[in-house]
């Protein structure tokens, strides 16, 4: 993040490879926990945002684009939705956007930074909302390797991993050992998320992610989206199943008690968003 | 354009709405034409680049992603496609991608600005490549809205506008008296197509566009894609015709043809961009 002129509003940049995304903004909170460096940004086009180590994490008026694309494919899709664990995901968003889902009865947040959530419960509470106060969601203060590793088989229904880039406190989420154990707690007929990078930004990673998920799991798939304030504009999400690709058909009546809140998911949206592989990936990954 | 502090290598934005998209890169040119300002740089990331009016046209390593998306929906669509006339498109990309269809005899590329042509020769040489030396293509330095209302009934097998944002010289080529001249001149069995702007950053125009391509043609769709340099990163363009959304269905043996050179677009690619629409935006349209 380059704030060298940090005054009252300022630019406030992620930069990525010689190219920068910024917003006009003031900081309103600076400090390093002890992970990472937490930055809370006042903007005016997105509403209050996060960085994490100078990388755009959430905005208050952009979250719904990564968060509904994270989990609406999941829920919508898994034999069951009783007990689902998020990795990571300390704004709140990810569980806000779960717990809209009536048949959750258990939401397991493993965020290994309280500082995190502490910080945006105070400045982005929006992005929360009532998840922080639904006692469906249980918070614990811990490693997500270390908890995926101690749990028991067959454990959850849907597996979230909201993490970010593989660096820093995130960089264990991308790799086989990890997903080994997320297949293992997975119950059967599950769903298991991850984000899983820009193909255009990160495609190396991009793509050896789709890779070992699918070794892993037996099946696995990328979908396409937009975050506009991350590297590219161009994201992605993984979505795999031990079975086949439920995760493809998102049942209706799921969908139903969901869609007249969402910004961007959609049923169609969602079909459209798996099939719409740019052609340089396809070719990536039939290697 | 903020190039306030331009040295040697700086960074090189376009703001849109307090929001910036910046390539570190050397200005190589920078100067007004009868119509613009002309902006060549050189990034580390992306090549040579052209902005015109302070915003961001095309790179040499990201033109793709536009120039496929707008060209080959319609290319591997049309009933015929042997003759073809592009609105704008003075960087050669569009006419790049069109010559690759060797179905097509004749292509009109009616440029208003004779200078973006002399410079993107000059300095981005590989974005219109062959194109320029190809006897099918004729270039004709007039205003596109002049030539749509002057050129006769049943003119062309597909219309191509590649123009930029709905201001400066244009802001024509965004409104129904213009659509309904390319409704005019459009074969039966035709296909029109145009960039339709960012449903995030531009969604009010984007709406309108669609709105009125489809009421002039009777059916019109849009696709989304991306081009990480325009504002949100995120992209549209909007196919009509006026018989039925031919569009919609590429012709497998035209799509052979071109598919190994294709960086983004495949037909897979097109069938899921074109259902990936954002929930905001299917309301949009529904109203």
């Amino acid at each position: 993040m380059d704030k060298s002129h940090v005054e009252k509003l300022n630019w406030i940049d992620e930069i990525h490879e010689d190219v920068r995304y910024g917003l006009k903004a003031k900081v309103i909170l600076d400090e390093y926990s002890d992970y990472q460096r937490i930055t809370i940004i006042e903007s005016n086009r997105y509403g209050k945002g996060l960085l994490l180590d100078s990388c755009w994490m959430t905005a208050e008026f952009q979250e719904k684009h990564y968060h509904e694309a994270l989990v609406h494919p999941a829920l919508c899709s898994a034999n069951d939705i009783k007990r689902v664990l998020i990795i990571g995901g300390g704004d709140g968003g990810t569980a806000k956007e779960c717990l809209r889902h009536k048949q959750i009865k258990n939401l397991d947040l493993i965020e290994i930074d309280n500082r995190v959530i502490e910080v945006c419960q105070e400045y982005l509470p929006g992005i929360g909302s009532y998840a922080w106060k639904d006692p469906r969601l249980n918070i614990k203060i811990e490693d997500g390797i270390t908890w995926v590793s101690n749990a028991h088989e067959n454990s959850y229904d849907v597996i979230i991993v909201d993490g970010s880039d593989p660096k820093g406190p995130a960089k264990g989420l991308f790799n086989r050992n990890f997903y080994e154990n997320c297949k293992r707690i997975l119950k059967p007929g599950g769903v298991f998320a991850t984000q899983s990078e820009s193909p255009e930004s990160f495609f190396k990673i991009h793509i050896e992610m789709v890779q070992i998920i699918r070794e892993v799991f037996n099946f696995a798939d990328p979908l396409y989206g937009w975050v506009p304030m991350y590297p590219s504009g161009w994201w992605s999400w993984t979505f795999a199943s031990k079975e086949s690709p439920i995760y493809l058909n998102p049942m209706k009546e799921r969908a139903d008690q969901i869609k007249e809140e969402c910004e961007i998911w959609s049923i169609r949206w969602q079909q459209g968003a798996f099939h719409a592989m740019p052609a340089f990936v396809e070719r990536a990954l039939e290697k």
